[in-house]
């Protein structure tokens, strides 16, 4: 009997299959805007002679390792629910497509020439790298949402991502290399806002009867941990050139590597029985890649990175332990992945380390990159993207220690701003809304194979 | 009762074991070609100087990308099946092992110089592609022969895929970057022609009791698709160079994102419950690499890339739910992966698409890229390995499309001539053959651990 | 009631949280030697003018393949058993983290500048090699020791690695690129002799009732046998340039296709019901990347790496069938992954193989690389990083031949006493030991879902 209203509820509503066929819809205009707007860049068309663009097909490799990121790294981090596999890897995927494609536009839409956005290996690299935004906040409300709502919901993250991110890199002129700033609390503190307002009542504050792990859905997860963990210096270099991209690799090497040793200790140490939280071992060793994402290409030192990668990992396994639990019981704030302690408080770290790193720098400890990575701290301009920088040229370091800190609230503000505002449309009733027993599981929108026949 | 009898089926015949020791003696002769036929090509030879062959070097990364395909991702995309996943995953290895030294001599047999094989990089870029064309084919069969049916069939369709490949690449000479015609549909129609030659009796037409997948191995299924999807672009885009190969990049990784995009809303749309397939997920989302392949490299802009992605991720999802149903309905032409679907049909799209763009191909258009992607529409021979192009250079665009459908034609008509004829010698006695209910399972030929250890 | 008692056992005793914290420790003390002794080396240091440092550069991807090699890799490819699969992946993790921040200093300490070690590229690729050391021996113990007793021998292991490959490299100057010596052969000689120390009782010589796997464990595990399969080309050619960088692709290439061939074939003939055996297709497979190691940047050609491949399969195979249980039953030597299989035997494999190809080298074969492969037989010293090689330069193909039979018998020695006595260390009371039924499984360490769930 309660199957079989367990199967009625399934069913999607009329205004589901609507919500799939805009999609569709939206897809077909993708295609249309690609028509009119988008041009293959100077590296993609033919040239009268054999053209060599290496400095392009050099970042594929690196490209390509952000890629897996974004497909098997987050898809796989996700599948830790017993039931929610399908969905962490499957909406991961169709999420990101549709993504990839319109940050293209999106974000096309600041660099034109003659009203073309001219397509090249950077703007696939830029487009996956903003796919990780919409991504952090799914963690957040993983097993919470249809996924019609994930989508609209990313569909207006990006926009606003790329308008803060213009700003903060272009106007702001602040540093943010592996984006620790702008994406990862960005996409956290939006993902936690749009929480908020989706926050279920208080008699179903309690967690869902399949927000649990089983033995095996941890072990695909560690897939997603392992291949994140290993291909995080390729995210936060990918964007860096000559020596500050050697240093980016070097120093998120070292703070992954500071950030997993501490996180097992302290696992050990704060567990509920004193053991290894394979919560802690697939998250919190990660936390050392966004903490250090903002300066990694900066002259932090060896050193420097392992402190930040202790601070990140200590911090992170306490979120897990004593903050997020606490969202929960006092906000009915729920975070399904933890991602407050992931890419919200390590990137926070991460601003605050730019900080003081950007007041530290001086010209004769950075020499050519100086102008590089702090474009507005260089006595002109040159091989920049914009010229829109407050303030114009030759900043001091301490008013780019300012800049930092306002770019890095400025970031908070206008992600928990628009996440509100995307989390209030969510709540409306155009959208289905899942109820407390259809959360954490697959079988409402997965043909999902019959238990017996395991 | 059932239990022993099954047991006693079990054992391997005497023939199947000559089939192993077949194996090994051709391992042993494999060696003692590579001895007389094999020497180090000019890039693995040691130079008076210290060399930089940086043209090689640069496409490892390329070619780690294909190997990550062919062994991971074919591999594990072939672990659906409930109890075929040592099978998917081994068979995928044992069979490409084998065949990557067999193409070696095969290819290397079309351009000796002074009778040897010149060993580089760019033959073990070659023998990873040609792996694919056996393990499409092993798609179409997968759980309904024996290990040694699929590695006999496997080095002569190899040999037949050469031959058809230097006469389409380089005497017909047609474009086809990704392999979409001489590798996908190749190997998708080779494989149905099999099939149908093994196909079962009326009374036995039924799907196998194995059959069918599992929550966990469905999701070690999307391990394979994800890395399929992700690295796609570096498939289609190792063979081209320059700013044909940045196209070739883009393209693909547009067309991907299309078809995932419409395959999903497909999906719901289409599927039994309406609601979203794994098998759609799994292949679907990946037609739209196949589909671009032939014309990646082309002048299609970001838009036809969009397009083309969409026509093959419908085809592929109208496929699965209609096509294949219906050739196992009627025709008994079993096709366990859907291998129609994925490579076959998008590989006729390729085909397609591929004349529609020489059919507008233009010198003011592709300017130098011209004789590099169409070395017969060049108006002098340079840098081609082959010079026996029907009619020689200066081509006409119109021709050149002409070519294109004639080489679409003769693959498929060669693959399927070359299939039927296989799968005629596979049923002949000399071969075990599966009965219906040793398919789809792995106890057969593996040792398997005791369902009670679980 | 057993329940309850099994559950008051699995509280790790004070002693163990003493570990956890002197490890802790351990990560700061790290931290602050980095500050004094590390320093960022030229490539990494900014320049007065933009800077390209491409020949560190263009190993990055080289260095990612072997990133995903020890974590993904060897992580996976010990989730095999049934109940060990957290510990798996999250030891690799958690002792590499540890391990290769160590190395990078205790490597260091050999090639210091101004008393500084200059930090580059080259350093985390080497750390990464290193921490394939002690995960070879952990294959070894697998199961049987705590994280407490992997970790204090993994430091100690690193030292006499660091130590023993410094006198083979630069003292005696052999040749061995992809440390089939002093890597795989050293890692696992001590692991064994570690193992031989920490021998069980003779009446608990019977497996451990948690020894075997699933059938998912498998599927599990096969993640990381395909991977370090794929990557295992650039795990020997990181550390070769030029025309012999290209040697050592194709040669390793091509042994393990001629391993993994070799490997499944005999394993139909040999195993217990005469059917494939995971255990040989997970790891058998991948002794022709060990067994080639040493020699794939030498005059091998194709054939030769083939050959090695076979031999290296079927003597792994073998190792399997009646190596490994003879050790079990006679010595009670335990080696749960089979290592002495996969690193032992292969790897003197290479040492022998070695000796042959190096009393083989002429100046007309190996023109200019002689120098490079082969420091001791150069006619002058150039781009050497040691000039402590005994016997000055001009070294004689028969003394080279010598030095690598010297260098392979001192490396086994120093493996095997420096094991020893690391396992009498473990023996003592200081450090908690795994009883027989704690063995082999997760939950003694880690918080482990109810079954239930599943």
């Amino acid at each position: 009997m309660e199957e079989n209203s367990n199967k009625a509820k399934m069913h999607s509503p009329i205004s589901e299959r609507m919500g799939f066929v805009a999609l569709m819809i939206l897809q077909i205009i993708l295609f249309m805007l690609f028509a009119v707007f988008v041009r293959y860049g100077k590296a993609a068309l033919p040239a009268e002679v054999p053209g060599l663009f290496q400095e392009h097909v050099s970042k594929y490799p690196h490209f390509q390792d952000v890629h897996v990121m974004i497909f098997v790294g987050f898809g796989f981090l996700m599948t830790f629910l017993k039931k929610y596999g399908y969905s962490a890897t499957g909406y991961t995927l169709f999420m990101s497509a549709l993504i990839i494609q319109w940050t293209i536009l999106v974000k096309g839409f600041f660099h034109m020439y003659d009203g073309k956005i001219e397509l090249s290996l950077e703007h696939i690299i830029h487009s996956d790298i903003s796919a990780a935004v919409p991504l952090i906040s799914m963690g957040v409300l993983l097993g919470r949402t249809t996924p019609i709502q994930l989508l609209f919901m990313a569909l207006f993250e990006i926009i606003l991502f790329a308008v803060n991110e213009y700003v903060a890199l272009e106007i702001l002129s602040i540093c943010d290399v592996g984006g620790s700033i702008t994406v990862h609390a960005f996409g956290a503190y939006f993902g936690l806002a749009v929480s908020l307002m989706l926050r279920p009542k208080k008699e179903e504050n309690e967690p869902g009867q399949y927000e649990a792990p089983t033995y095996t859905s941890d072990l695909f997860a560690m897939i997603g941990t392992l291949f994140l963990w290993i291909y995080w210096p390729s995210f936060n270099s990918v964007l860096a050139d000559g020596t500050a991209q050697e240093r980016a690799i070097l120093n998120t090497y070292l703070s992954l590597a500071g950030a997993t040793v501490t996180a097992f200790v302290l696992s050990t140490m704060m567990s509920h029985e004193k053991k290894l939280d394979m919560v802690h071992v697939q998250n919190s060793t990660l936390a050392g890649g966004v903490a250090v994402g903002t300066v990694c290409n900066l002259m932090i030192g060896g050193h420097g990175a392992i402190l930040i990668g202790i601070l990140a990992g200590s911090l992170s396994v306490i979120g897990y332990r004593y903050v997020t639990p606490a969202m929960t019981a006092k906000l009915r704030l729920h975070d399904t992945c933890g991602v407050h302690n992931l890419h919200g408080m390590p990137g926070i770290i991460a601003g605050l380390g730019s900080i003081v790193y950007a007041y530290l720098a001086t010209k004769e400890d950075y020499k050519y990159d100086l102008g590089a990575i702090f474009p507005a701290m260089a006595s002109q301009p040159k091989n920049l993207t914009s010229n829109h920088i407050i303030g114009g040229y030759e900043r001091s370091a301490r008013a780019q220690a300012g800049f930092q800190l306002f770019g890095l609230f400025m970031t908070i503000i206008i992600a928990i701003v628009g996440g509100l505002i995307v989390g209030l449309v969510l709540r409306c009733t155009c959208f289905r809304k899942l109820q407390k027993e259809e959360q954490h599981q697959d079988e409402l929108y997965w043909e999902v194979p019959e238990l017996k026949s395991e």
